[in-house]
């Protein structure tokens, strides 16, 4: 008695699933228990004729007719977007079949729609590739620190702008140039919105968060700065602190535990720190829980390979499940947090001011901050006369106490520019 | 219908679990569905008073007889040690418990007995504590890469040596004092054998190849060498080379697929591998799988704290899976494969050599490397006459191979002594 597995969608990712559950399917069975079958792929168009080894007469294009076809048992969607996923997911949940998808923009935007429909029918719903690609992320956070409570999540969830600022970090580049050779060599694509101004990594935090957190959280929950206003003067500011700029997603509980705050924005961060070490296009997820301490998971964020890798663990997973006649009930979200805005939660500011070279100049400076209620971390001048500038780190304080002192400091006559402004994180304790 | 748990040793560990259990009562049963309940807890002498704020009753000192209790669902095992655990976990397994389990010494030497009791009886055994304390890990390989094919495990998995490891790199101190001042802060024990010779590492490592490779491995099958022979000649040697020392559990299915090698000791890791980075007490696994490409898995690795997060993800687990009425079968062994013996692992040696400082010297170290079929992939001198020394770097050989080499190298009059042989690893490809 095989298992029958739809497929909606069979760009990159979906061959590379057929390849892999045609070539492990020895394996596969043995794990599962009993074979798995691919019963029908869902395509655009079923014209091209595809290098799958498969009978063509699984192609069909009518999606919604395949996930709801009575022999399937599992759907496997990877078409990606909002619609028509979400309606095939949907419609797959009420027909009784179990769903795989690596879809972070519909799981960030309807998250809830989706899981209530799942719990309903008694069906599972996984996700793992839908953040940090084949990193077993999602089903840890779920299952193994289901009897922790977790604090903080600081992800690299992104691997074009970490990339990007990687290159910049080593190579001294501007940020153009950066995403130029990320383009060439196809870790960025054409247009990169989604990627560089955070909207990518956004989603993936909402989902995060949610999961760590057992609350809802969508994508517009989340506060997002992309990196295309990092220059290299921030880069070689980083250096200076012994500190290094990524892209990070973060999914903080506040200190009283009764709200959380989800953001995405670059920030400097100390080079010892673990996440300083993730290299190119890597994806990592660093987790600070209260009994398990600090946890960090690592590897390849993206590619048809380690996606199909992702999708599949889900695949065997809900098929074993498939078998004992049960289902996986995601957590319910037990806990429904109030999300904080960003002016609310709890930062730390590096800023680099240029300055006129003269007493007085760190008294005016100083000034600003104590009528913000900020205390200052550490100051440093750098260079003198015309090069003078005045490097600070405050100590933690509401982001909008902050950001209000930035502009403040904006207006003062001995401050000629803000040279740098940058959040800095670093491990909570 | 309260789950009851049946806790076997209330030291550090155990009392943490009860602590844990009783402070988020709430939360956990929310995400398990039912409430989880302490039934007994068995210690070797009730007469002690115990800070866990529980009924005095709950405390027995005949462990067999609770495990075969009616009333218990699950039964957590942390008193480690191979007797009188196993005959405690055997006899809950046949009674129809579900077992958790932090216990790796058993499990490396008796987990295919333990494995089949289970599969047998129809009920769970967890073991995620067994290895790299908090960290998610064992679920992971078991479930998440169950649809793909895992090449090489490189594991930090003491964090005793790793922490003995880290001071004699950053401060040039000897593996006497080191071992010193890690017993002093609590990180070795008075009596540190099993940690610095390897045994506990061993233990891990056996468990990881099983799991990575689905194939019945014991600590009887790891080769295993310790790190009291490391010296602080070895670590500036590896500085030299850019590496940094690491003591690893190494997991490799050889290439030809048939067989697997499984072995701990010391070895040169290049700086930016991320596990060079891995300090202190730190542990932390890197996976390298066909199509998930590189996976790193970071994190406490011991503490009672870590150690009982880990053990109440797995409670929490299988609560849930006894509420379901379904258990998660352990993957069969599915694919029995010989263990190799260590001569056929592939390895590469870094070899530094103190030489007469004349010509020839080479040419005859050279030829002992090619006598044994041993290419050499750099070689350069340093220093001049009186410490004139010959470091080499080969390409990858059979271990037996490279191990005939040094011997032979020994007997060469123009070496006046082997200072320094260890082990290099690097990413695989």
């Amino acid at each position: 008695m095989a298992l029958k597995v739809a497929l909606l969608g069979c760009g990159v990712v979906g061959s590379e699933v057929v390849r892999l559950m045609n070539e492990q399917s020895t394996e596969l069975a043995a794990r599962i228990g009993t074979p798995l079958e691919i019963g029908g792929i869902a395509v655009r168009r079923t014209g091209r004729v595809r290098d799958t080894g498969l009978d063509p007469e699984l192609f069909t294009t009518d999606a919604m007719s395949l996930v709801t076809r009575p022999d399937i048992d599992l759907v496997v969607e990877v078409i990606g977007g909002i619609e028509p996923a979400r309606s095939l997911i949907l419609a797959a949940v009420k027909a009784g079949k179990s769903v795989v998808t690596a879809n972070k923009a519909l799981l960030a935007e309807d998250g809830e729609v989706i899981h209530d429909a799942a719990r309903d029918a008694g069906v599972d719903i996984y996700y793992e590739a839908s953040v940090a690609g084949a990193i077993p992320l999602l089903r840890p956070l779920r299952d193994s620190l289901a009897g922790d409570r977790i604090n903080r999540v600081l992800g690299i969830v992104n691997g074009t702008t970490n990339y990007i600022l990687d290159r910049m970090d080593a190579l001294g580049a501007g940020f153009a140039e950066s995403l130029e050779e990320a383009q060439a060599l196809g870790y960025a694509e054409s247009d990169p919105t989604a990627d560089v101004e955070g909207f990518d990594a956004a989603a993936k935090a909402a989902i995060l968060a949610r999961l760590a957190f057992h609350t809802p959280v969508t994508a517009a929950d989340v506060h997002r700065e992309g990196i295309t206003e990092v220059t290299a003067g921030d880069i070689v500011s980083a250096q200076a602190m012994g500190c290094v700029v990524k892209l990070l997603a973060i999914c903080q509980r506040s200190e009283d535990g009764a709200s959380v705050g989800v953001r995405v924005h670059p920030v400097m961060l100390p080079r010892e720190h673990p996440l300083a070490n993730v290299k190119e296009a890597y994806n990592a997820v660093f987790v600070e829980a209260e009994s398990a301490g600090r946890l960090m998971f690592y590897g390849a964020g993206a590619g048809g390979s380690p996606t199909a890798s992702a999708v599949l663990g889900d695949v065997v997973a809900i098929a074993r499940n498939r078998r004992a006649g049960t289902f996986a009930a995601d957590g319910d979200d037990d806990s429904v947090l109030a999300v904080h805005p960003m002016g609310e939660t709890v930062t730390r500011y590096h800023v680099a001011l240029d300055v006129a070279d003269r007493p007085g100049v760190l008294a005016a400076v100083a000034e600003v901050y104590a009528a913000n209620g900020v205390s200052i971390k550490n100051v440093r001048q750098e260079g003198h006369g015309e090069d003078a500038q005045l490097v600070l780190v405050s100590h933690q304080a509401p982001d909008a106490a902050l950001a209000r002192t930035v502009e403040q400091l904006r207006t003062l006559d001995m401050v000629r520019a803000v040279a740098s402004v940058m959040r800095v994180e670093a491990f909570q304790h």
